[in-house]
C-alpha cells in the first residue's frame, strides 16, 4: 500500500500555493496561482482548478485541507470575513466538498501555518507561541498552553488588527480599523514606504528603480536592501521597528516562549527582525521579554500549505 | 460546624481591600489600607497587618488568597515584576505563608477579579472573556476556552501594556514601553487629562476646582462629569475612545463573547463605556465586533478581593 496522501492548499492574499503531501510531510506536486482580482465565483473556480491540477497527478489523495486568509468559523467551516479575498459569508467547507467530491477541512491560513510550525517546525518544543505571517496582510496564529486558540467562534487571533497607532492611517479596506499592525508593518507596507523613500531619494537604488518605472514592491525593497541600498535598508528598519511595537503587545499579553515570523516578507531576514527585536528588548516588560525568542518560520512560505495538509490528515483520523 | 471561611486580599496599585469571605461569598469583615509609598518591607508589613486585622475578628480562617498588581509566576508564587508596588522578585507566597502561619495562594490581581466574575459574576455563562480593570494602572485577565490564561510563566495577560500609540508618551515608570493602553486610558490618565482640561478651561467646574487648589484626580473628573460639567464629560469621552482602540485589538485578537470592565474608574459608567463601545463598533472586525458585549464588572471594586478568596478556597481543596 502506498503511503496515504492529501492535498494542502494555502490560499494567501496575493497567491495560492498548493501541493500533494504525504505522511512524511514530503511535497510531491506543487501548484501556484495568482489571483486575477475576480469576484467570489471566479476565486472559488481558481481554487477548485488548483486542486484538480494536483489531483490529476495524484488521483489517490484522500482529503483536502485549506488555509484561507479569512475569519473562519472553525465548527462550521464557514468563511465569515476576509480582508483579502471575496470570501465573506461563504460556506467554504461545504462548497469545496461538493465541488471536489472529497473530504474537506478549512482553517485560517495563519492557524494552518502555526500547526505545521508547532508540530514539526520552529515551535515544536514549546507550549506558548505566536506566529505572525507577514505577507500582503498580517496573519497570525496563537498556540496557548499547547493548543491553537481560535476565539469564541473561531474569529480571533488577528494580531494584524491590533491598533498600534490610534492616529495612524485607515487600514486601507483590509479592515475598518486604523493604525493596525497590518497597515503599518505588512509586506504591502514595505512596498508603500519603499515608494515614498524612492520618491524622496531619487539617487538611491530604490529611486532609480522608480525612475525606470519599475513597480516598487516589498520584494523589490528587500532585494535592494540585501544588495546594500541604504534607502531600502532604512525602509526595512522602519517597518521592523513598527513590527517591534506590535510584538511588545504580543509579549506583554501572551508571555510566549517563542514568536515565529513567517510569510513572504520574512525574506528580509535580520534587516527586518533585528530592529523588531531591538524594540522588544527595550520596550516589553522585563521578565517576559527576556524569555521570548523571535525566530523565522522553519518552513518559510510553505508553513501554510503543510499545515493545511496536516489538517486534512487529522480530519481523516477523525481528530478534527 | 460553622461554614469554612478564608481571607481575600486585593492589593491594588493605590489601596488594599480585604475581607473575611465565607463559602457563600458573603464578606464578613472588611479592611482598607492606603499605601504610604514605602519600600518593599513596609509594603509587606502593611499587607501582613491587614490580614492580622481581619483575622483578629475571624480567627477560624483557613487560608489567605492574594491578588497583587504584579507579574506573578503562578507555579512558584514569586512576584517577578510590579509596576505599582515595590514587589519585584519577592517570594510572595513563601514570605506571606511564613509571616502568617497560614496556607497562602497568590495571583495577579486582575486574574483574581476575573475568577470571581467568571464563576459568579458577569462572565459566568461564557467561555471566552477579557477583564480589563481600570485603576491606577490597567490590569487584565483572559478567560480563554473556559480557562484563565497566564502565559508561559504566568507573566502574561497584560492588556494594559499593548502599545496603542507608538508615538505616544513613555509609560511613566510603569513599564519600559510607550503609548501603552495603561498610560493612555487608566484612571491615572483620566486625572492627567483632567488636569490639562482644567488648566485650559478655567471657567469649567474642573477649572474652578483647580483654581481652588484641589487635586484633580480621576475620581474628581468622574464626579464632575456625572454632575454635568462639559469639560469633565469631554475628558471621559477622550479616554473612552482611547480605551476603545485598545479594545479593538482585544476583540480582533481574542474574539471574546464578553469584555468585563472593572476597577475604580468604572465609576464613570457610560460616560466612559459609551465612547469605547462606539469605537469598537466602528473599528473592530465585523463578525467579532457584533458578538461581543462590553459590560461593567458585577462585583465592581470587590471582584479582586472575592477572586482572591476563591483562590484560597481552591487551594484548600487542592485544586490550585
Amino acid at each position: 500500500m502506498p503511503p496515504r496522501r492529501v492535498i494542502g492548499i494555502d490560499a494567501g492574499g496575493t497567491k495560492l500555493l498548493g501541493g500533494v503531501v504525504d505522511e512524511g510531510l514530503v511535497v510531491h506536486h506543487r501548484v501556484h496561482r495568482t489571483w486575477r482580482g475576480g469576484d467570489r465565483s471566479e476565486t472559488i473556480d481558481i481554487i477548485v482548478e488548483s486542486v484538480e491540477e494536483v489531483r490529476a497527478a495524484a488521483p489517490d489523495v484522500a482529503a483536502v485541507g485549506f488555509g484561507i486568509p479569512a475569519l473562519v468559523e472553525w465548527e462550521t467551516g464557514v468563511s465569515r470575513w476576509s480582508t483579502h479575498l471575496p470570501l465573506a459569508d461563504v460556506r467554504f467547507r461545504d462548497v469545496m466538498s461538493e465541488r471536489l467530491g472529497l473530504p474537506v477541512v478549512v482553517d485560517n491560513d495563519a492557524n494552518a501555518a502555526l500547526l505545521a510550525e508547532s508540530r514539526f517546525g520552529a515551535a515544536r518544543f514549546v507550549s506558548n507561541a505566536v506566529l505572525v505571517a507577514l505577507g500582503t496582510g498580517i496573519g497570525s496564529g496563537l498556540l496557548l498552553d499547547g493548543r491553537i486558540y481560535r476565539g469564541a467562534r473561531g474569529l480571533g487571533a488577528e494580531i494584524g488588527h491590533m491598533v498600534i497607532d490610534l492616529h495612524g492611517p485607515d487600514c486601507q479596506g483590509a479592515c475598518p480599523g486604523r493604525g493596525c499592525l497590518e497597515v503599518m508593518a505588512s509586506g504591502s507596507a514595505i512596498g508603500r514606504e519603499g515608494r515614498a523613500a524612492a520618491a524622496a531619494l531619487p539617487e538611491s537604488a530604490l529611486g532609480r528603480r522608480l525612475a525606470a518605472e519599475q513597480e516598487i514592491t516589498g520584494g523589490i525593497v528587500t532585494e535592494l536592501a540585501h544588495a546594500g541600498d541604504a534607502a531600502a535598508v532604512s525602509v526595512l528598519a522602519q517597518i521592523g521597528r513598527r513590527l517591534g511595537y506590535g510584538l511588545v503587545g504580543v509579549v506583554n499579553v501572551f508571555n510566549p516562549e517563542l514568536i515565529v515570523i513567517g510569510g513572504g516578507a520574512i525574506a528580509a531576514g535580520e534587516l527586518l527582525l533585528g530592529p523588531a527585536r531591538e524594540v522588544v528588548s527595550e520596550r516589553a516588560l522585563p521578565p517576559a521579554r527576556e524569555m521570548v525568542e523571535i525566530v523565522p518560520a522553519t518552513f518559510g512560505d510553505e508553513s501554510g500549505m503543510l499545515g493545511a495538509a496536516l489538517l486534512a490528515f487529522d480530519s481523516l483520523e477523525g481528530s478534527v
